[in-house]
């Protein structure tokens, strides 16, 4: 990793602040910080504590988050089926439904271990019981760590459509625990990579330059390089969030291959494209479509293309689906307005921008040509 | 009403600020507001309007409120069955499906067309639409209007309580027009005089006083002395609610009688007590335990009891329910903390404040002791 523009001694242990008022809240980054009681207790409500987890997480981290836990706490847990085709309102009633049954109040604290869908799920959990109570973050994959766990979105999918039911609330704290990526499979590192290549695509061109050189250490599990990655990926995530809560501007860039993505998702049914390879092909399309409207230079994409290569991720769209089926999962999209297409695009490589003025034929054609596996 | 203290001169038509920040917004009270184009435009986010009614109301006063929508905008409507008993997860869910349905965007907008359950259900619909749209309440029950359309509590009922779940989510407006309350059953008429009442005894002891003068005006659908009535209800939540938007405290005292009243309910089934009744017969519970702890005299509590009659309200709890069932629910109420059981209770007559040292012995006797049907 020399000559990076990146910290010049990595930090095993780091904290981060999302500012956001009085909803501000800690992100800890760093190993061990599972099992050792000085990271949770602080950010509990009361005590009564639920651990949301699912049936792959509960064997490996379940015992050791609760040994972090006090002897006085009140904990119940709660484990869920894996995957993204879990990520729905029953699943949240099952939540719901523990928590009334332990009879817990408006001062207890939801522990969300696990990914993307378990934090997104608990987070509802925790908005819409007795019309809101704390909960805490503690996700154990890559992606949940840059991503989903940092910014307040919870929320389910509709057989409508991805994440349409939801609420925006912050967390009291996110744990950030990196011995938990040692368990990780390789597909979902890499799907946590897409993630973290978005942030140097939309804000950041050093550390794009950056990731491109690290990427074998950080697909070798190398923990400072993890680190530096997790931590300079929550730093743009919460200085976007920081800036616009609610997504009613600036936040839609953290946006960059999901609006093609989503429709990936959509159209193969939830859960058989992991979310990170699906953007991963949206942020190539868009990246793509970029160089269409003459904003990115044929190497611009193809260096695109190059880091989601050598982060081990998709290139190509789903074969037999067309430009139509784009369309269609594309025209709901919580972004549009008013009937608009609205797509985030980069006007140069760590430069995004929001776009709602490309012609439909440009789109169209875009989608035709894109490569299908 | 001579000798009162409130308005010489009734006003037609009034309009109150619920002061929250960038929350704010207004109530309008008074006749001829619902097919008035004037008052709902300003408050649409955007093109896509859904109104949420139920089967009573719809008939009455839907086409009246689509008179006064321009016709540019493109506006569907959901009817619900009427009744507490609809007041679910379930019926929440027909008003996302309907949204997805019609491919509404997040720049939609929902109205809540009839009573507390419509408005409390349309809200907490509009709270979670794609993690949160604008919703206006339209409140055509005398307790929507003067309680649940003001304050931003939205939810629904789960099996094991009442408004388990939910949000906190404002409307962008409160239209109260004063002539829905000619279609109301008497019966519902005095379910909203006890909210009403309940403003006078916990924080305006003039307002109490006005009330016992103005009640027989009040049955008889006087329109200026409902239109006065309202404005102060609503003056007295929205200072409230200013004051404390999420109830971490002082919010609470507009639960005086609800704890026993929802014991009531749920343990009668929700919809075989009309919301109001159950606070009624609470209130009374409420004072008559004030009056135990030393603090309101047997003649405050015959005024409690003299008002209420007045108003058509019952004065005793459900035959057939015991102390052990009223404990038991009341051990579930939200305002609850760490398993100690709150209550507001009356230090005077226009003086409530929130107890949760009440010997238990104590409690258990006043129940024991109060009037059954």
């Amino acid at each position: 990793m020399q000559g990076l523009t990146m910290t010049a001694t990595p930090q095993a242990q780091c904290t981060l602040e999302v500012a956001l008022g009085d909803r501000s809240y800690p992100i800890h980054i760093g190993p061990g910080l599972l099992g050792d009681p000085r990271w949770i207790a602080p950010h509990l409500a009361g005590k009564q504590v639920m651990i949301v987890t699912n049936s792959v997480v509960a064997p490996l981290y379940l015992e050791r988050l609760k040994a972090g836990l006090a002897d006085d706490l009140e904990v119940r847990e709660v484990v869920l089926p894996d995957g993204e085709a879990t990520k729905n309102l029953a699943h949240v009633e099952r939540i719901w439904d523990a928590l009334l049954e332990a009879g817990f109040n408006r001062r207890c604290t939801l522990i969300a271990l696990g990914g993307g869908v378990i934090g997104d799920m608990t987070g509802f959990a925790a908005a819409c019981y007795q019309r809101g109570v704390a909960f805490v973050q503690v996700p154990t994959t890559l992606l949940a760590q840059v991503d989903s766990s940092v910014g307040g979105k919870t929320g389910v999918n509709h057989p409508r459509g991805k994440n349409m039911l939801g609420a925006f609330w912050q967390p009291r704290a996110v744990l950030v625990d990196t011995d938990t990526l040692a368990t990780l499979p390789p597909g979902e590192l890499s799907a946590g990579l897409a993630e973290v290549i978005k942030y140097g695509l939309i804000r950041d061109a050093d550390f794009l330059g950056w990731l491109e050189e690290a990427m074998p250490a950080l697909r070798g599990l190398d923990v400072p390089a993890l680190t530096q990655a997790i931590e300079r990926s929550c730093a743009i995530k919460s200085a976007i969030v920081a800036e616009d809560e609610t997504e009613q501007g600036v936040r839609a860039l953290l946006n960059l291959g999901h609006t093609f993505g989503h429709a990936i998702e959509a159209h193969q049914g939830y859960g058989s494209w992991l979310h990170g390879e699906a953007v991963a092909t949206g942020m190539l399309m868009a990246a793509a479509l970029s160089a269409r409207l003459g904003w990115l230079s044929g190497a611009d994409v193809a260096r695109v293309e190059a880091i989601l290569e050598a982060a081990g991720l998709p290139r190509q769209a789903p074969s037999g689906m067309g430009s139509k089926a784009f369309l269609d999962h594309m025209r709901r999209d919580k972004k549009n307005l008013d009937h608009r297409l609205r797509l985030i695009l980069l006007r140069s490589l760590g430069d995004a921008c929001i776009y709602d003025e490309t012609p439909l034929e440009t789109l169209t054609a875009l989608i035709e040509d894109f490569p299908r596996r």
